[in-house]
């Protein structure tokens, strides 16, 4: 009952099957990850994937289930000397405080408007937190990234005086083109804003909104004037860290992932989930230990500590008792950004 | 400084490319939507895929930001009497009483277990919600979709005697794999639990996970005798409903969808906000007015109203005024499920 037309299709398309698959077998095996040195850590990712994505391996997954989860701050870009989130939302106060002048005499407000670099270095974690919720609230969600990806774009790193568009690490970039090749979904688990990193997420990791996990912001949806908005309202709704991190996952992804990178106490919980599953698991750990071409922090690195990114000894015990691997900035890669 | 074998390689590839697009254009075009009579709703459809997929047409959309979003009760499958997941609940209370033996002389859960079928129907919402959160809470996520996944396909649904898998919409599982095979990601956006949902939306509707937006309860993740657990807690965390829609489908998918179909007032928002996006938008409601079929319930049928789905005049009339298509279940649909 078949027609020659039907014959035709089947012998076109068996030959450009063959063709590809040909096409595959002479590709040349260029090195994916050209900024790691050899060594543990680089061979962790490349064993991981080889298991995972060869059909021939016991711990082959099959592509629909491939996840690999990111930390963003001290993971995938610098988070020192402060958050990006922190830095933008002082960068924003100024306007916030045009927008609802009241502020200005209430704190944190006051302090960060005196510049007095003292007084702001003592502002706490609920002082931060009101920062950054005022930086975002009351703007649309379309405004709000696109007041993100501008600031990534335009605002110089202290250090670097470079835009933190600049500052991934570049051996990390190449983890998630790496995965991505090999058909795992890199989502990033933030416990930075949501829609902040999604200003930018794709630009700068080639991550696409729906793979950005993040702290939430209530948001309020309504019709003005005939228009719908998506608005931020001025309270928390989820909080993206620590034990948040898995619920967080799992409700925007609904995996366990196969993966996860991370390098604080925040992503504790992310990494005990994601290698608490059967078959092949990668958990990895970022160490900052390298001052000279980023910073060394954290009570793991034999420095002294500081205020964000904390990657403790508990933790660094905890890698070397579940198996996680520890990626030293200093020893495991030979750059570290693209301007390098 | 080409070698013979990169020649190779381009000559191969553009042969495997040359042949694929052969076969492209060779293809039959058979209709996509066999189960849909001729008419506006299905010329709607079609249309709007050919708009938003040709890269000829000013409005094209790239393959990236095509989401389409589909309630699911009353949309995708039967949602009278009851929604499944009442059912479920309602199928559920003995085993939850086994467990928690206090239940059995609290409310609603006493009334359930005794049986009065007229007590039962006059149980208000607040009580529906005490059933259909104590069916799922204290249990593992893993636990629950499980449990979801083998009652859909094992209770029988009171009409039909047929268990919940093959009460879906053999129309509308033709549009879902009709968008997917246009690049389209089809995500489900209901009000009924978004773990529920994802226990059998694969193996019913092709959808994984990862586009399931439902309500949430409160999860819980915590690390038992060396076990990573994420369990349901017995707290609504977010409702996914009416306003909450399009909030639910920012925090999962992140994008305003181009196409939105629904059946009630539940899924007003989402269309609005869906079909307030600029370009080639599709908000569609299906109306349900086969008593022979399915069922015909709802003010704007003409015929009595009923306690679910409520598609109301107001609806209808915001229908109309705003372009979205009504899908009449006796008109449109030449099958109403793959069995009739």
């Amino acid at each position: 009952m078949r027609s020659g037309i039907s014959f035709t299709r089947r012998a076109v398309f068996a030959l450009a099957v063959a063709g590809l698959a040909a096409c595959a077998q002479i590709t040349p095996v260029a090195d994916p990850l050209p900024s790691w040195k050899e060594g543990a850590a680089k061979d962790a990712i490349v064993q991981f994937v080889r298991k995972t994505t060869d059909a021939a391996s016991p711990q082959f997954v099959p592509p629909a289930e491939r996840v690999a989860t990111f930390d963003q701050d001290g993971t995938l870009w610098v988070e020192q000397p402060m958050y990006a989130q922190v830095m933008f939302a002082f960068d924003r106060v100024k306007e916030v405080v045009k927008a609802q002048p009241a502020l200005a005499a209430e704190e944190p407000f006051k302090t960060v408007l005196s510049g007095d670099r003292a007084a702001i270095g003592r502002l706490g974690e609920a002082d931060v937190i009101k920062l950054v919720v005022a930086s975002q609230s009351g703007l649309t969600i379309e405004a709000f990234r696109e007041l993100a990806g501008n600031w990534a774009t335009t605002a110089r790193h202290p250090k670097y005086q470079r835009p933190y568009t600049e500052l991934a690490y570049l051996p990390m970039l190449e983890v998630l083109k790496y995965l991505r090749y090999n058909g795992y979904r890199t989502v990033i688990v933030t416990g930075g804003g949501q829609e902040f990193v999604r200003g930018f997420a794709e630009a700068v990791y080639g991550v696409p909104p729906e793979q950005v996990v993040g702290t939430m912001l209530k948001v309020d949806y309504a019709v003005r004037d005939g228009t719908t908005t998506m608005t931020n309202a001025p309270a928390v709704f989820f909080v993206n860290d620590k034990a948040g991190k898995p619920v967080g996952i799992n409700m925007v992804i609904g995996r366990r992932p196969q993966a996860a990178f991370g390098n604080s106490d925040g992503d504790q919980q992310m990494l005990e989930w994601t290698t608490g599953g059967t078959g092949a698991r990668l958990g990895m750990l970022v160490l900052h230990d390298d001052a000279a071409r980023e910073f060394a922090y954290g009570p793991a690195t034999g420095l002294p500590d500081s205020k964000v990114g904390t990657f403790t000894q508990a933790l660094y015990d905890e890698a070397r008792s579940k198996g996680w691997t520890v990626i030293s900035v200093r020893n495991d890669w030979k750059r570290v950004f693209a301007f390098d």
